[in-house]
């Protein structure tokens, strides 16, 4: 079957690229949905655990390690703090979070790239962390800044990343304590979309601050929010002192803390979905809780990462039933808050990006969109538990993103989403490919994946008999290939080199 | 990790072996969801395309094509029938649709496998029709009766497979006009799980029928559901005559039918969702409406089968969002009628069992459990836009539809789901692995995958580095070899036998 025979010449043909490049969704900064979420749990079983997450607070309590700055704010906020261990009165969490807003705008440099971060919308952000990186040319090997940029300049083009991440993989060749540096810079030099800052020590946080002030300014830094910061919980129900470092740091400067219980369902917290979903809202609160003792009004997300645990073996699984229901409950939970909620992505305990990777990204993504997830961090390269950062996954994960971007658009019943005048037109046993409706919506009517193949099994092998992974290994190797990077102000970038190499200067190399 | 250790000896484990498989789900007969449905689509928007589906069925007509007896029903039923064209006075197919039932049971020949067809029950079903196989020792291939076998001995085995299905592929080897023989005896023979019948010809339908009586008794098919059977409509809006005359004869014989527009938006339908489904409705009210006037009662499905095509090169694609949009559209269309509903399933355009296959697959997978679908054909083993049944994707794919099974659970919070007890147990910083409350629930807390590989890298490494195609391989070529048929009366068997061999005999071989 060939294309529809297009109307017009050149120009036609060139402003229905432009508009298809438009409606396709191809430049949206984020997805607004326009479907309903999905509740899977009754509000009778979220009150059950609602309150027995509240029994934890008070009962129970939550460790606040190496951190008196934290105890002390506690202290003065009416909790009551046993040595490293603070016990919450009933509500006291839920009044403090009042002064939390449900919905922000996190600032790119670019104004076009703003994410408007809860409510109706979710944000797709690339994996986060991986000490490891993978493709199929050269296998697992440890991350380099040069793996970084990488993954920050795929990000900037996928049009259905619409964040650029925080540690889109470890830059391992660089000293522990002072890679964020370069991280950060790579994040506003080779793309404008907005991006994360380090967490690894306050010190690294508030240069994080720092260069963001170098770039949208002192003031704008203190009054709006320019970084997302993932501070993740020392679960079960421990925080410690560089994650709340960080979490002050951050809170005190007007930037967002995403505050995340990480939970390995069967060895840090119970071996059942409702348990999890207790314990992990108990942490949820406390977290978020302390940002607005030191900032209240500060932007704060629910986070939310959960994978079970092989009872065989102890290793995590992922894209597994369980996780899908903690994800999607604790989701109607942090509704419930009115709190934005991060979680979801696109997991896979696999080591390469097969259909064990695929299966397991593909369950857990769709979730995430299902579920309302506003800020789904990993949604792009996760492989291996996310040890490693993969570039073959990261194409086909986006590709998958993407999907989601127009699922969320929901079934258009316009007049021309109706196509009655193609039923007319058509009639019985005709078929639609010349009709006019067909004609005038063809170039953006279905979503296009540049990876998937599929043709005809003839025509597959004469194109060489490549599999998904293959394909996908051309197409980075393109996209870095066409990576133009986007203008940034030489004297921005001349500051912010500067305040790097004298931040450098001033202590030793250090890998802790 | 090692598995947390085990109380009580020989006679405990085995005690909890039997309890994990009956309480992990592994021997229901099918899904009867503790979940709602997830609704997409909005009340409005679904009154737009009903009232477009009206006007399709009074204003442009359904095509019954070569099939007198059909055209006169309609005649008879008050339609205007002109030609071979029927239109249909507004809201005539709704009527004759209230005498349909909106559940029912399909009955197998061992009563613990029947299964529950409609209102919160979800079966699922093997692929169905593909003329190729594919396995990754020998590659694509026609399909043959030992092929058949195959996968009804695999859909037999895996606990997640709720029905035998009907083509699970083409017997190739065998003459066209008697394969239906094998196949019908080869699901009573290697399964005892409920199963489709022919519906290749009248004749053919005909046959399956007088099987299945002598497997039921005839009194008993006479009055109840034995069989599901696949009636396509040739769409845009045309019924043709080999489909017509199946339907009728099993509508005669109180079976089930399922009456589904095959549909490739842009195609055979407008190249939008709405447009789509408004066709869809429109044909799916004129077939199951015929059913009604063969026999008032008689079940019947509204089926729909939806892809999309490239609009570059024609080839039909799998796992879009357009589709997923359109599948739960049209579950909220067949619920708004109260009647059972065919979709779904995991489908892929990929040629091998890789990512592109499972990302699509799983896509789908989720949807048709998200969307309420009630029997679920195209579960497993479909591969290359269903030209071929794949050894190696059934296995993958019998493995999702499992967890399946676990998610459409919901969050238990019964008090040891609750798990408080653990939570004061273990305490801030401890865990969770030696508990009490993990040792009494870590057998069946969590699904297990037999086919995810969840170690670490060095144990996958020493392992053979295989990726989930090959682990794969391995799964079915065992379960194969663990095969143990169900008994089958003998005197059953051997009227069978008779019965095929005198037919057989009644006329030559033919490959029309």
């Amino acid at each position: 079957m060939s294309e529809p025979r297009s109307r017009g010449g050149r120009r036609g043909r060139e402003a229905r690229k432009e508009a298809r490049q438009n409606k396709s969704g191809n430049t949206i900064p984020y997805i607004k949905r326009n479907i309903p979420v999905s509740n899977l749990t009754s509000d009778e079983a979220l009150e059950i655990i609602e309150s027995n997450a509240d029994t934890i607070l008070e009962e129970i309590g939550i460790d606040f390690r190496d951190d008196p700055e934290s105890l002390q704010l506690w202290r003065d906020a009416g909790a009551d703090v046993q040595g490293e261990r603070v016990h919450f009165p009933k509500g006291l969490c839920r009044e403090l979070l009042k002064t939390a807003p449900s919905e922000f705008t996190q600032y790119a440099r670019n104004p076009a790239r703003n994410v408007q971060i809860g409510g109706n919308n979710t944000v797709f952000v690339p994996v986060y962390g991986p000490p490891f990186v993978h493709d199929m040319d050269k296998g697992r090997r440890y991350g380099t800044i040069e793996d970084f940029e990488n993954f920050v300049k795929l990000a900037y083009m996928a049009p259905a990343m619409h964040h650029s991440g925080g540690t889109v993989c470890e830059p391992v060749d660089l000293p522990v304590n002072k890679r964020h540096f370069d991280m950060v810079y790579s994040h506003i030099k080779y793309s404008d979309k907005p991006f994360m800052g380090s967490v690894t020590a306050p010190e690294r946080a508030q240069d994080s601050v720092d260069m963001a002030s170098l770039v949208f300014g002192e003031d704008f830094v203190q009054n709006n929010c320019v970084m997302l910061n993932l501070i993740n919980a020392n679960s079960p129900m421990t925080f410690d002192a560089t994650m709340l470092g960080a979490l002050r740091t951050y809170a005190a400067n007007n930037q967002a803390c995403v505050v995340s219980p990480f939970i390995l369902s069967g060895a840090m917290s119970p071996v059942s979905p409702a348990g999890t979903l207790s314990q992990l809202l108990a942490e949820a609160l406390a977290g978020t809780a302390l940002t607005q003792i030191i900032k209240p009004g500060t932007p704060v997300l629910f986070g939310t990462f959960v994978s079970s645990i092989s009872m065989q073996s102890g290793a995590p699984t992922f894209g597994t039933p369980e996780s899908s229901l903690v994800l999607n409950g604790a989701a109607q939970l942090a509704r419930r808050l009115n709190l934005p909620f991060r979680s979801g992505g696109s997991f896979t305990a696999s080591k390469l990006p097969d259909a064990q990777a695929a299966y397991e990204s593909a369950q857990t993504l769709l979730m995430t969109l299902m579920s309302g997830v506003n800020f789904a961090l990993h949604s792009a390269g996760w492989l291996e538990g996310g040890l490693c950062s993969s570039y073959e996954k990261f194409v086909m994960d986006i590709d998958q993103c993407a999907m989601m971007e127009v699922m969320a658009r929901g079934i258009d019943v316009s007049e021309n989403g109706q196509a009655m005048d193609a039923v007319r037109e058509v009639g019985p046993g005709g078929h639609f490919l010349g009709c006019a409706h067909t004609q005038a919506n063809f170039e953006d009517a279905f979503y296009r994946s540049r990876i998937a193949d599929n043709n005809s099994v003839e025509q597959w092998q004469s194109d060489g008999s490549k599999d998904a992974a293959t394909r996908a290994n051309e197409i980075w190797k393109q996209m870095l290939n066409d990576y133009q990077a986007p203008a940034l102000d030489p004297g921005i970038d001349e500051s912010l080199q500067a305040f790097m190499t004298k931040r450098k200067n001033e202590f030793p190399d250090s890998n802790v």
